[in-house]
């Protein structure tokens, strides 16, 4: 038993070595959003450029592999090491399958693929900026050849689309999400439909003049109060809000700020804080196992969407937050009550920019990638057929058409970077959200009285103890089993969804 | 001679990847230095060491070894490749002196130094605070004797402190240094006496309050007018002011600012500026090569010095600024002409700290640290007699005492770092800036002409012709020689302190 423990600790140490060179490179994405200068970003990329050629020849190196191999059979995946706790195995099969992933991509195709899509972003740039799809087709076109040809390599049962969101969300298949997505989308177009039927709600308030330096004092303010530990974290400005950490003890959020509109920043501050608290909370002792990793990125969003959403657009945090706003701008929301202020923070409108959308709209920008991906990647679509079909589809889901590709089909990143098989994942992580909060509301019964007192650190313990201290141990399905007591599902999400909004919108 | 050629690319490839990783290492050292959270710090320590860890071994690697020997016999020195231009034998044998340096000390060793100078580093910044030299002196013990062992491992023939000398500035023996040292005490003690009877200088007018904001705006300013290009740099805030640079074109300073004195962010700003602007001036194309390096830290000194005291404290340099800081400081300096402010920013004053020291007293603090620097590596002076020593020599060459360890000899943190033979490179910096710099008033009799009308660009364009686009092909004494005409000598530097306090304190 005691030379089992000594083979996971030395696979432990092969992989904290690796997972200190990935810090590095969190630290270098930072610096490169943040404060680098704009003038060294080619010396940037070929800095991380080079820390990915020595991470992933690490991870798929032999040292790794023989490592892993004494402990697991790595075809099989069974256990090999006797005397391994619950905790070590369930890491010892993540790191396998995260293994035969890594190995499955030759150096050579990952290196092709960063170049292309390094081309590819530069490309969407300038499209976008022209906004010219026909100037970016062919770029797509080569990211959508090797995306397919990266399913092939990973392999997959039913859909190549498999393979590319097993890379993101392990349990997720293409045909479980149409299902799902289906679903929703019936769901929320009902919700939708009454909504834009209902009387509209006025939100003038939250657009006009707030100081810069005032609104980053809000935000730092609500990022402790949400418990995030500064001694641990920073925060700072970037064109477009992220959380990176580099470790549990250092994890970092940026917000923008428009001072023509109040709750960018809040939204942006609450979204990145939930990221970066459940990078705070992950088990040092476990840094560098996958007992010291996040779940996925579905899990992820889950912590960022539950205070960006489920908290911060709940009235008992306007409750307490609302006369601390007008405290801080005087003269801006002096006579809005706490009703219409909650209101108006959770406006629905259908429109065209995702980033941009409100909770119930959000969905519906997904599911519109979601198909389009899968089309695209099976080939029942083509690439010049995309802005046709994007247009389609908006028509469909949200009744509306934009004027310009820029607000269309051009308008994310994700494509050009290759990451076919994300979008879902932010849906997904709304509902993991909807159906921990359906139990945070039951353990709790008085969370709105708390948090209408300004209490917020009881939420983010039951995070720590709920989801963040287990890192991989559990899968993101086995996590929602184990703390909610049912398997995963919608249900939670549809109910919240249609609860609040009914009474937003006073619906019948 | 192609198959020559293609070997030299070949070593130049594989050292650039080691310099990539150098470079990424600077931006965690100035992350650290600048916007790291303090919980991160222990995270930082190891995400260094680990790089060090690789660094080193690809510097001492087969594949590097394997590159080296095929242009150069590495125990004899000889060039093999045939064809190879003078710049490139020049790098060539760059590359084999530091090949050799780096393999004289087992990777074992690097580690025991780098933890003990860890844990003395902790221990210096304690027993400087309780002002305790018993509780360092263990420390500083085991530092010593790792030093002692890295001058055996390294080799020497005189003494051993010319080995730890080569680190840092090739050309430097322990004789030499001595003689030098020796002649420059003598020389300035002379002129420092004079001034001390001369009539002192008022310089109340730059203290004060002076705002933080408008103070670094004059810094950026300063910056823009030296020619550092902001595209390819930035300037920050920390605790000690330095610069870091990961390539040419992302080379960073930071100053400080106190609010009660005006010149402290002006010298640093200058100072940091100068080291910066080298970085910048390193030919891009032969990044990773020793002809895209700086030469050593003297000559790097040389260029930080050149724009602190050379040109920041000269009379044409304040016939300009002045006026704008009267400006920008409106009712701080309305009455006060360019001759005594010229004067106060001059001014002479025997003083315990060595950072803060003049131009004048500021070679004795170095060779004050260079005597027993010697005698603590060859054992002629034991560390529990350092205090003594310290007061001893301050009283000898300064004519003050020290009422606490933290101002004498705990103030430096260079010692705990197991930093060795640094000290005299300040002082190497100073002479070679002098030198140059009476060429460069040979060559551009209108410079304070042209400095009194604002312009500095030229100088920073003759360093860059001059000094900074030849990397290492030049060494040190090889390069002022190049330029001066001259062999490296203190006469430049004598003649120039002389003249200059001469008008200053209108000494006969």
């Amino acid at each position: 038993m005691k030379e089992n423990h000594k083979d996971y600790a030395n696979l432990h140490k092969i992989s904290r070595h690796i997972s200190i060179l990935a810090g590095i490179g969190s630290v270098l994405d930072w610096d490169q959003e943040t404060y680098m200068p704009q003038g060294g970003a080619d010396i940037r990329a070929i800095q991380l450029e080079t820390l990915a050629g020595i991470i992933h020849s690490e991870k798929t190196g032999k040292k790794f592999a023989n490592a892993l191999e004494k402990i697991i059979d790595i075809p099989t995946g069974k256990i090999i090491a006797k005397g391994l706790n619950p905790k070590q195995i369930a890491a010892t099969k993540a790191w396998r399958s995260d293994f035969i992933k890594d190995v499955a991509l030759p150096k050579k195709f990952v290196e092709e693929f960063a170049k292309t899509s390094s081309q590819a972003i530069l490309s969407w740039r300038n499209a976008k900026q022209a906004n010219s799809f026909e100037d970016f087709a062919p770029f797509l076109n080569k990211i959508i050849t090797l995306s397919r040809k990266k399913a092939d390599l990973i392999g997959f049962k039913d859909h190549p689309y498999d393979a590319l969101l097993d890379i993101y969300e392990p349990e997720a298949t293409t045909k479980d999400i149409s299902q799902l997505f289906n679903s929703l989308k019936k769901n929320i177009s009902a919700l939708l439909n009454k909504i834009v039927n209902a009387k509209q709600i006025e939100d003038n308030f939250l657009h006009g003049k707030f100081s810069h330096n005032k609104q980053l004092a809000f935000g730092h303010r609500i990022l402790a109060d949400m418990g995030f530990d500064m001694n641990h974290g920073r925060l700072d400005l970037s064109t477009h809000p992220f959380s990176s950490a580099s470790h549990p003890t250092d994890s970092r959020v940026t917000t923008r700020i428009h001072k023509t509109s109040l709750m960018s920043n809040i939204s942006a501050i609450l979204h990145e804080g939930g990221h970066a608290l459940y990078e705070m909370g992950l088990p040092q002792a476990e840094y560098g196992s996958p007992l010291g990793d996040a779940i996925s990125l579905g899990m992820h969003e889950s912590q960022s969407r539950w205070w960006e959403t489920y908290i911060g657009q709940s009235k008992p945090f306007w409750q307490h937050y609302l006369p601390l706003l007008k405290k801080e701008f005087p003269g801006k929301l002096d006579h809005i009550a706490l009703d219409p202020f909650f209101r108006a923070v959770n406006k629905v409108e259908p429109s065209f920019i995702r980033v941009e959308a409100d909770e119930v709209t959000y969905p519906l920008h997904v599911i519109l990638r979601f198909e389009m991906e899968r089309d695209l990647i099976d080939g029942s679509l083509s690439v010049r057929d995309i802005p046709e079909a994007w247009n389609a589809k908006m028509q469909e889901l949200l009744s509306i058409t934009p004027n310009t590709y820029a607000e269309g089909c051009l308008q994310d990143v994700h494509w050009s970077m290759g990451g076919f098989g994300y979008f879902p994942t932010y849906t997904l992580g709304n509902l993991y959200a909807a159906q921990f909060f359906e139990t945070f509301g039951a353990n709790h019964s008085d969370w709105e009285n708390r948090v209408a007192k300004g209490e917020l650190s009881f939420i983010k313990e039951w995070l720590n103890e709920g989801v963040h201290q287990h890192g991989r141990q559990y899968s993101s399905f086995e996590l929602l089993k184990k703390i909610t007591g049912k398997p995963f599902s919608a249900t939670a999400y549809i109910t919240y969804l249609n609860d609040k909004y009914k009474e937003i919108y006073k619906l019948k």
